[in-house]
């Protein structure tokens, strides 16, 4: 059975902020309702990295993000399928959202051509030529079984011209009509993904084309692509309050703490980024303070924990000092110990910004949240 | 306060079998009491590669081993010592061994030189010049606060003429009396190893000298250097044999399960490998049919949990295919979960052993478990 499938929102509005776009929600899936605003923390290739699934479930991890493009190459969306769908091959049972692989296209967008037809692109795994098409992306998600699937889109690069947006964004919205036609009554939900770069009335025909097609969600694609921080706040604020409010809104890829601070104060829902996890497996790592570098040599002998106000098993159990040596040793446990600190930062950023729009007390959140971090000149004060 | 520190034996014998040398006994220790058999896992670098304290407590882990050369060198026994000791800077509360160093600069020892002080040799991480005399040695295992500590060894390689073998053995004596003669009354124990190299004579005067001294426990050491299994098994048993039965027995760096099986029969009480970590990271399981290369493609689409008898963490919850997967992305949680099932292995393998000689049928246990590996042709069947 094949065809638009229209049913309700499967969003829901808790509270909106009296003086900000902000707004506090939730979000049905298959797998269990979501509290919005949201991080996913990114499980590229069926795993977040340097952690079990359990460490997520312990630290409050809602919803996790896959990613159709990698799994697609390998190990395959129909061996997955045959051995039960994502959520069982790799122990998970709370939602999942797939991105498409428009974004992976566009990373590699060298092995990549992109026709009406859809992407042709070479593996850059072992440079076999594979072809996705917006009808495969959602066969390929499907066959993941994700909570939540993304069009196939076409990320556009900055700078771009007028005429290179114009024309992608139009293939966006074939495509996004395709991916909705192809979709079968499995009970996922498809979100189509706006782009427009970064002219507000290309943004905005993005959004009048995708909300004609209809979708379960919208997400906010083409941004921190290398535009300026101010650009992708203003297209943000732009592009979510043309949105139909009454859906949940993805600002995709996105991004520093700071920047889920902005943007959920533009009206956004629901985010993914690979900074908290990559950047731990670098020794970088987030606090309520700013940012430390383990690494750094000042923290050889510090018997402190990463975050004095931080309440993680990193920061329980383990001083700077033996993270450092980890990290300075490559040791897997820095890796595991750092992704967990910072995941932990995000997520509870997260449940502190749900609690604060809950209390109508988002703009003062906001200040409080610099405030913290200009107070601190020095993290190792 | 220096001297020769004489007390009682800290093994206890609770049953020893009727057949053959295998006995069931404890050691106590300043951080508690170790069921003998034993298996200690490799923290070299002050972790157990790729797991937490956590796991090695849910995993049935008494006691751990870590390395002195590794951490005189980095992060140094100084900067352990101010952060509270070994066990507070790792957050592992249960006993810990620390190996001297010995067999490290044997296996460096192109970049080392040995003379009647000491070991003279170059840092494998930058080259800078280092010197660790028997004392020192002793010193560095008095920082890290570690249970049990070794003397400083000169492990001999095979082969060694006799007159080598002499002379190095003749040193380990030497060696070994300073190490006495420097230990602090701290309460933790200090055992000797006996060298020997490949000579019976050789092994029973270093026994003597050893023992003339006076330990806390003995180790078997220069073994697993590269000589055929018959003889390393050979030397054990005549070794344990001369051993004193009312002290503990360390076999070092052995082995496979079927080594411990046999060490066990032949009269040893503790053993250290890094076979079950190391090669979890390379893809190489144990299980109780015999060995599994999660890598083989046969293992890509299947759905089983990796040895079908196997109650550990992974067997319960993820397949075969999942871990390929995981493996062949070199994702890290592959080394995390493979780690968890061999060291449940090789922890469980101990739990049997001690049970078996408790209940008196250890040559009965023996039999049956190479009669499991010989049943079993194919890991997939």
């Amino acid at each position: 059975m094949t065809g638009t499938i229209q049913r309700p929102s499967p969003f829901r509005l808790h509270k909106r902020s009296t003086n900000c776009a902000a707004r506090r929600g939730e979000v049905q899936t298959l797998h269990g309702t979501i509290q919005t605003p949201i991080f996913m923390p990114v499980g590229t290739q069926a795993t977040v990295k340097a952690v079990t699934p359990e460490n997520l479930v312990e630290l409050g991890t809602q919803i996790i993000l896959a990613n159709t493009y990698h799994l697609f190459i390998r190990p395959g969306h129909e061996l997955i399928k045959s051995l039960g769908g994502l959520h069982r091959f790799m122990n998970w049972q709370r939602p999942i959202l797939t991105d498409s692989g428009g974004f992976q296209i566009f990373s590699l967008r060298d092995l990549a051509t992109i026709t009406e037809q859809g992407a042709a692109f070479k593996s850059h795994l072992d440079g076999s030529k594979l072809f996705l098409s917006p009808e495969d992306a959602v066969e390929v998600q499907e066959a993941l079984g994700s909570d939540i699937m993304m069009c196939l889109d076409t990320c556009i690069p900055y700078p771009a011209t007028r005429d290179e947006t114009i024309e992608a964004t139009a293939l966006t919205s074939r495509w996004a009509d395709r991916s909705r036609q192809a979709q079968q009554d499995t009970g996922q939900l498809l979100f189509g993904i706006v782009q427009g770069g970064m002219y507000e009335d290309l943004r905005a025909q993005s959004v009048e084309e995708l909300v004609n097609i209809g979708f379960d969600g919208y997400a906010i694609g083409g941004l921190s692509v290398g535009e300026p921080r101010d650009m992708m706040m203003d297209m943000t604020e732009h592009t979510a309050a043309l949105l139909p409010q009454e859906y949940p809104i993805y600002l995709m890829g996105v991004g520093t703490p700071a920047d889920l601070v902005e943007a959920v104060y533009r009206g956004v829902d629901m985010f993914d980024c690979v900074m908290p996890t990559r950047n731990a497996r670098n020794g970088m790592l987030f606090t309520s303070t700013g940012r430390l570098v383990i690494k750094n040599t000042k923290f050889r002998n510090d018997p402190r924990q990463v975050d004095a106000s931080c309440d993680c098993y990193t920061c329980r159990n383990y001083s700077r000092a033996y993270l450092r040596h980890l990290y300075t040793s490559r040791e897997i446990l820095a890796y595991h110990l750092n992704t967990i600190h910072n995941l932990h930062y995000y997520l509870g950023l997260m449940e502190q910004i749900r609690r604060a729009i809950e209390e109508d007390c988002y703009e003062v959140f906001r200040k409080e949240f610099y405030a913290k971090q200009e107070r601190a000149t020095d993290n190792s004060a």
